[in-house]
């Protein structure tokens, strides 16, 4: 049975799976990125480990990365920050969209506004008390389907509850950094 | 002056201004997201506010993101998840060619690898003791330049004090997130 693209039957088998299998939830996924020119990188993503197995996609994905011409940087990407609120975006609306597929709540439209704050003066190491991150991001859904308001704020919740990027953004992740120089 | 494509004196005379005016340090960065089908979905990045007023780019930058075929997606684009790696690398390189121009370092490579790891145990309900998101992130920086190893590797630290990526993922940031439902 598939409902809003979500085949569910498959879904449904696949967690049946893991739950026999538990070594299939181990996933690592990768970037690799280059620089090109001043703040100008290229990220390129394409193979993950999952599933017991190494995968590659038909094709690389590239993503460029800058710094606006504000901060003297030459605008040939978005700024490394606004990609984090597309992760947490793109995170909650794939969640959403299966959990209502497994509710069988068939969504006619889902879209969203990420907002992140930011005061520079931590990163221009003027202010030292001035974190370097946002302090603080805002995420406006709105959605409509063949569901009660409630039913549908409900989906927002549970995808909350169970979304990678969500926790990685609020609760932080260890991340350790090897160098080669020279 | 230039070196690494970075303008110094703008940077530095950019740095000086804000310190005059911290108001001008106070920035809003924003990505909409619309769903598509499944776990298909796509962001537009344009518009951000900062240095006292609003800015538009000459187009709106598009990324679709969606799940592998193992966890029942389309693989229409790249997981969210490796979204957030593309953010951490982009950040620190961008970070690390601003520092190393104005130490007067002259870099000619710098690549970097960044790999997740994460148990889908928690995102797919099977263990509650599983967080959701990425358990740990490694990243694996090779650069080149006019410089001793020392000093290159200073330049990545440097780096990563002030990335506002690292700061997110790192120690979490406070999300909210809004519903308009029906």
């Amino acid at each position: 049975m598939t409902i809003n693209g979500v085949d569910t039957s498959t879904l449904f088998a696949t967690i049946d799976v893991v739950k026999g299998q538990p070594e299939l939830a181990q996933f690592q996924f990768r970037a690799t990125n280059r620089w090109i020119s001043g703040t100008h990188n290229r990220s390129t993503i394409n193979g993950y480990f999952g599933a017991g197995q190494e995968h590659t996609r038909a094709t690389d994905h590239r993503y460029d990365a800058d710094h606006p011409p504000v901060l003297t940087g030459g605008d040939n990407g978005p700024t490394p920050v606004e990609f984090l609120l597309h992760a947490l975006a793109a995170c909650l609306t794939s969640g959403l969209a299966n959990i209502a597929a497994a509710r069988g709540i068939p969504l006619t439209e889902v879209s969203s506004t990420v907002e992140g704050d930011i005061d520079l003066q931590g990163i221009l190491g003027i202010d030292k008390t001035v974190r370097n991150g946002y302090r603080g991001i805002r995420v406006s859904f709105e959605l409509r389907g063949d569901a009660t308001q409630e039913q549908l704020a409900a989906l927002v919740e549970q995808s909350r509850k169970r979304s990678a990027v969500w926790d990685v953004l609020t609760n932080g992740v260890p991340v350790t950094i090897d160098v080669k120089a020279g």
